[in-house]
């Protein structure tokens, strides 16, 4: 089932699917190039959003959870992912610790997840155990999920250059902690053991315009590849050092931007027939929280946003933000809004499932409160593509072309990863 | 669903479902290390033996057919594995030149094979074209399908160090063409292509006695990593030189060989208390027709058979044989015999089978006509191995016993490739 686009306009959308199902030998091709010279983070999600006249990213996550969203039937697909990933890094191994998002110990959707993630490389040939950075805990805490499993969270122990827990020694160290609240020391400095991955794509180095500014150069390289405009998958932003939301005088850089960003977008809009509002997002350039996201569509409600921002106490305050152009989702499943988010671990599209949320609009973050998930519209996406059917109405043919959108993403974490790494030895 | 055992000792069967199960994560990481060592075969299938007290290959087909009997949920695994191998081999690949068996090519049950191999390849991305060994065909010829659906067969086109069709220069030759004619002078001398699998796995040179004796290396190192005896998994052989069935006089080394293996599967049958009758099975010790398959539960008998065979005309005539532990197989899919078939491309298992048959018996070689292909088994596969679930029960768990002996069938392929290479390098 494709879930139904209440637009007018997909045409675009629907060229760009069969574009890129004629090209899958040259697609394929082409990113099995680029991973020769681009190391892909060890797994990683994007969320998509499809308007019918264009298909973009709008947030990619290094250290995903929702693991338990994807079918069963794609679990396979992820393990031998993980066989592929683990062999590249340490074959040897014996042992992967997994450090959970310790904030989240108590949520037991995010604990399948962790679950569901033990079992994939469990299965791939690895013993996992968890270790958790939370300092309150001194021993071994054993976490209830839904239906009566249990989880183990264990204290970490930190020697010289390793890392570990009590009688267990790891070749290799698993974040799913994205690392909001900073480095924690017990993680410095393991130059023994691999630590996956890096901790410079934790939020407290990563910034979303740096993977914009890197996804802008892959989108356009492969435009060039497919003879399409990057525009249809590239979502245009601009960043702001800095901004206080408290003063009114702080917003000057996100109004210029906001103006300059509007104008852009309708200009496409003219360009391409789109017979539609356009809208910038304006959100911190780190984290993945989605706190302070603020929709604008005329730069000079700016003002009057702040003000009210000011007043719910939800105005962000001295952060850096990124003011990005607005893709509408224009999917829908039962009348709800949707927005299908792919997994992959290394090179590889592992699953996916629709993020749906019957409250919120078109416009607006799905990544909240009340959202629930939807696997069905992938489950039939096990199967091939199927070269030949009518654009938009095979699930297979609609996942792949949201498969190659993904790890266009992916690839521009490789290298944002590349760029921002401090270890990175320099030629010039 | 499980297929039915109907024997009464399942016990050790079960006992070693229990076993692999929990040994994953060492079973997996052993055969990472063995990979590092050894080249996995291209692709491989495994017919496999389940006899409910012994579990064992017995036949390794290193240009396997058959992938149209693989459920379409399992395409997605050929697929990541595909790219997987293509990437290690030829990451800069283009162009896929596939050679199908030519004596097939009338055989629509093969060209679908033959369709989803393509299919598989072009999804991984590569441009994929059929070339002939039929020198008879001198232009493209289109051949039919059930579904109407074609496929066009080319003619070869060689220069001096390439081979290719017109306008098509492969980086690689896939051979989905066992060779057993002998290797055809268009594929000789090809140093600046990758042809897949090498020639000296074809069954020119191939000699199934060499394969279990690399089986049987393989399956000592296995059975010791668990604690078990290998006799579980391996099934014991012996080897004759030319042997000329048409004179009574050139049977004698089979009938001692074959005397002195009943005698030692009598002796590991009373130790395991298993209340049957011994067999051995002599069949040609190359090609994979399974022409001339004699099945002996008393050596005394191989003059009459040889008698009988001679009457059929179906007796082999100097030919090299081998002489193997006979495996019943009473697993049954609505009353027939069913034995299962197991898949890989590179290291992977990708999917399986059950080949049932419903006028052979628990002694007979299935892979003959009337045969049929039950994916049902293996449909619920693609989810992962339950630990805690009875043994015998569960069908991903069975399927994950199966994928293990097979991939232990194709490492053991792996050895054999490689003391069987003629350019293999020699270092003593």
């Amino acid at each position: 089932m494709v879930p139904h686009l209440i637009t007018a306009l997909s045409g675009p959308i629907n060229e760009l699917e069969a574009r890129v199902l004629e090209s899958t030998p040259a697609i394929e091709r082409w990113f099995r190039l680029e991973w020769m010279e681009h190391t892909p983070p060890f797994y990683t999600s994007v969320d998509l959003r499809n308007a019918g006249f264009k298909l973009a990213p709008v947030a990619t996550n290094l250290f995903p959870g929702g693991f338990n969203n994807l079918t069963p039937e794609m679990l396979p697909l992820a393990v031998q992912a993980a066989m592929a990933a683990i062999e590249k890094i340490c074959p040897e191994a014996k042992n992967l610790l997994l450090i959970p998002e310790e904030a989240h110990s108590r949520n037991t959707f995010y604990l399948l997840s962790v679950q569901r993630l033990m079992r994939v490389f469990t299965q791939a040939g690895l013993n996992v155990r968890l270790g958790t950075l939370d300092a309150t805990i001194k021993a071994p805490t054993q976490l209830t999920l839904h239906d009566g499993s249990e989880l183990t969270l264990e204290p970490l122990v930190r020697s010289r250059g390793r890392l570990g827990l009590k009688d267990f020694d790891p070749c290799t160290i698993l974040l799913n902690n994205n690392l909001s609240r900073g480095v924690p020391q017990v993680l410095a400095g393991l130059h023994q053991q691999y630590v996956l991955p890096p901790l410079h794509a934790g939020w407290a180095t990563r910034r979303k315009s740096r993977h914009f500014q890197s996804y802008e150069e892959v989108a356009k390289k492969f435009a060039k590849l497919l003879g399409m405009d990057p525009w249809l998958i590239n979502p245009m932003f601009a960043h702001c050092g800095e901004v206080d939301f408290t003063e009114a005088s702080g917003l000057e850089c996100v109004q210029t931007h906001a103006e300059a960003l509007l104008t852009k977008i309708r200009r496409k809009y003219k360009e391409y027939g789109i017979n539609e509002k356009p809208f910038v997002v304006v959100k911190a350039d780190n984290g993945s929280d989605g706190q302070g996201l603020v929709t604008l569509r005329d730069a000079k409600d700016l003002d009057e946003i702040a003000r009210r921002a000011r007043q719910d106490g939800a105005a962000p305050v001295g952060r850096e933000v990124i003011i990005q152009e607005g893709v509408p989702t224009y999917e829908r499943m039962n009348d709800a809004v949707a927005e299908p988010v792919v997994y992959m671990i290394d090179r590889y599209v592992v699953g996916g499932f629709y993020r749906v949320h019957a409250e919120r609009g078109t416009d607006e973050n799905l990544n909240a409160p009340g959202s629930s998930f939807v696997p069905l519209a992938f489950a039939e996406s096990n199967q091939l593509p199927r070269p030949g059917a009518k654009p938009g109405a095979s699930a297979p043919n609609r996942f792949y072309m949201y498969g190659v959108i993904g790890r266009l993403a992916m690839l521009a974490a490789a290298y944002e990863l590349e760029a921002t790494d401090p270890e990175a030895e320099i030629y010039d």
